[in-house]
């Protein structure tokens, strides 16, 4: 495809070890891990290495969106890898089999970082780099991952970029109706787009409550009527992961990132949702935006537009959507509630027995809400140092990450006017101040851990 | 047996997570951890949590031989705890199946840090001493595992004291010959010492050359004559066995911890390796000290008192040896060898060749030289805060670990005149004042971190 026509980054593959924690179980076998890199900004052997710790998605979909990352390297002379997550984008350890049951049982947070670990210890010996700093960055899930590499192994990484990273709420730490009430943020535009909202999902409560199926096939220009409470719970969750998304990708600028968004989602979204037309046509033309960003659907098919899983924030389509749906079924907590009061949307309950229902139904695990918080130290980060966290504050998973500095080397960064990790993205003339601001912090936090860990890397052990 | 009787420790099982790293593979699994807790010395809900981290064999044999922990808990108020490890002792996942491939593939260092974090987790909820410092313990294996829950848990851990914990030669940052060179260190009795068991085992190959199997069976009290290489090999490896356990085991008091020792084993060695009698009488009295102390073998059999395997410093016998067996054939390094130039043994190799061959065909497995280096930093440690590295000099294992301090709170204490963690034993009152000097180092500074943990667990979060 044509990214790699303006990209720097050369597509390459790594044979990772298939499975670091048991030797018997996989013999020796190996797979075949993507990474992108770019040594064009490297002052080469001298020059810091950024690795950024790829996360729920082909990995070319974060090079693309974090131009932040290569904009740094251009100014700190350093050398630029994009590692792909396994079970993600191409590095499927068993091909179309990977999501097999218990093929999938090798997709955990503890083997995503053992392969970072491997793949940058084997990259800094091929590339004579090994005096070389190493910062790790990351976004949402990746910026966790980044946390973690840096809590994992401080000796290998100086310092970590975690943009977005909501660490304690996935952590099993946080209130279950924070998400969908900081997606009800819409209400900073106008009190009045929030009460329209919620006026619709109420006229959609009641006609749904009398069974005019019908009427909300035409209103809302579904392909066909519902005709069960099912796709009724099925309705709302589509057209509240619509509000989501927006509100995570509420950019000043148009986006081609998790889909197709205009500049500024949740104004349009108001705007659209405060139309003089009806409540129900409105949330329609909102969930347009989207659902139907190139206006070409005629109608919306319920059912291949979004896909219940154990993350109600959406898992995304296609095979990254069964990978992502499988590590919400273990490792990583999001029991976020919709409950109508705190939040604008229909009341839907995704608890630890749901959770657990689902998850043993659909993968036969049982998720561990406990064990981030066990292996990545929960809220109880101070023995750490060298990681930014930086938020911004349109974004709804902000409020499940950390807000403020722990210590003097673990930086809250909060970006005013920011949504999902922006302060990865490249330069745009419409960036906030805030968000150039908050690059220029991160940027000489990473050049003094750089300069640090040169000194430290050049001093003989004793 | 009699040890629970006068020991204050009571024993209870943990229903401990099978495979904390693959949710398929045992679905939800658990096995029944043993670990060993008195409450003795507590005081409730404040003093301290200490915790051994247990290592290669029955957790008792710990408890007994670790009476330092138990001495220093009355001291400072602590609650005691001694894990077993997992595939050790009672804690055998699939009791007698524990050893069949693939169910060892469970055995790992990775695994049995889990088991410590949830056990230690467990506990402190159970017995409302969330907000009590923990310390962790161990001895050789058992201190590089308390090393490492430090590194991987600092938020749980408040600080290790890894007694002889060859932390650096195990993850690969040695030379081969250091260890037995170590163990040739009896010639600081009297260099005759050494000569004379260099002229013994050179009387043997001579036997061994000329194939006088009949004279080495006499000469050494074998039941059966050899009667090929490969039995002269196992002679050799039992023999030289005999002196590394001396070595490492030379308490000034006679000792039961792996087998019966006298006071003093080495000077018991060298005394019997220079009698008047001929060098290979002598050399087999100085192996009966180790493979006979009650006296009641008649002869030596060759392959039930010693066997091979991939730690050529020892596995011990029975299932125990199985485990450490396989440990030494997946993570943890122990290529040793003794080359006559160097120490005062035969030439014997175990590299990276050896090592391969022999676990491949016994395990199902090729070792990972470089993992326990990149998963626990080798000697890049200056990221790690609050672990005494203490050591002996009479230890073949010291060089092995941490000699030098590396930072304020990374403390080497070195042990003139102490054996195999001679600190960790309880007070006697033939122990040098080295080692009393030792353990009131470790008392304060252990003392220290409880203080300054004591008061992070006490602030509010921000």
């Amino acid at each position: 495809h044509g990214r790699d026509q303006t990209s720097p980054f050369t597509e390459k593959y790594f044979p990772q070890t298939l499975d670091h924690f048991n030797f018997n179980s996989q013999g020796n076998r190996t797979f075949n891990q993507r990474y992108l890199i770019t040594d064009r900004y490297w002052l080469k052997g001298h020059g810091p290495l950024f690795f950024y710790t790829g996360n729920e998605g082909d990995i070319w979909d974060f090079a693309l969106n974090s131009g932040f990352i290569t904009e740094l390297a251009a100014q700190q002379g350093a050398l630029v890898v994009f590692a792909e997550h396994r079970y993600y984008g191409k590095s499927l350890p068993f091909g179309l089999q990977s999501f097999n049951v218990p093929e999938v049982g090798l997709l955990t947070v503890e083997q995503a970082l053992a392969d970072y670990a491997l793949l940058i210890s084997a990259l800094r010996g091929q590339l004579a780099a090994t005096r070389c700093p190493v910062i790790v960055f990351g976004g949402s899930y990746g910026g966790m991952l980044s946390v973690y590499m840096r809590l994992r192994y401080p000796n290998m990484v100086a310092g970590a970029l975690a943009a977005s990273a909501p660490i304690l709420s996935t952590a099993g730490l946080g209130d279950p109706s924070q998400f969908f009430r900081d997606v009800t943020d819409y209400e900073r535009l106008a009190p009045r787009c929030k009460d329209a909202v919620r006026g619709a999902f109420h006229q959609l409560k009641e006609l749904a409550e009398n069974q005019d199926y019908r009427r909300i096939q035409e209103k809302l220009s579904l392909c066909k009527p519902p005709s069960s409470p099912e796709d009724i719970y099925q309705l709302n969750g589509l057209l509240r992961n619509a509000f989501t998304l927006m509100a995570m990708l509420d950019y000043p600028y148009s986006t081609h990132f998790m889909g197709n968004m205009p500049a500024n989602p949740v104004k349009v979204a108001c705007e659209t949702m405060l139309r003089a037309s009806g409540l129900l046509e409105n949330l329609r033309d909102t969930a347009g935006i989207v659902y139907n960003s190139t206006g070409a659907l005629g109608c919306f098919d319920l059912y291949s537009l979004y896909v219940q899983c154990a993350d109600p924030t959406g898992c995304g389509l296609g095979s990254n959507s069964l990978a992502w749906d499988y590590q919400a079924c273990t490792e990583i907590n999001l029991c976020y509630d919709s409950n109508n009061e705190t939040d604008m949307f229909p009341p839907m309950t995704f608890g630890e027995t749901e959770r657990n229902i689902y998850c043993s139904k659909r993968w036969a695990v049982l998720p561990r809400p406990r064990w981030l918080q066990t292996q990545f130290w929960g809220d109880a980060l101070s023995a750490a140092s060298n990681i930014i966290f930086s938020n911004g504050d349109l974004d709804p998973w902000a409020n499940g990450g950390v807000r403020k500095s722990l210590s003097s080397s673990l930086i809250a960064v909060n970006i005013p006017g920011g949504a999902h990790h922006l302060d990865l993205r490249g330069s745009n003339d419409a960036d906030p101040e805030s968000v150039i601001k908050a690059r220029k912090t991160e940027a000489d936090l990473i050049a003094q851990w750089v300069k640090m860990e040169r000194t430290r890397l050049r001093t003989p052990k004793q």
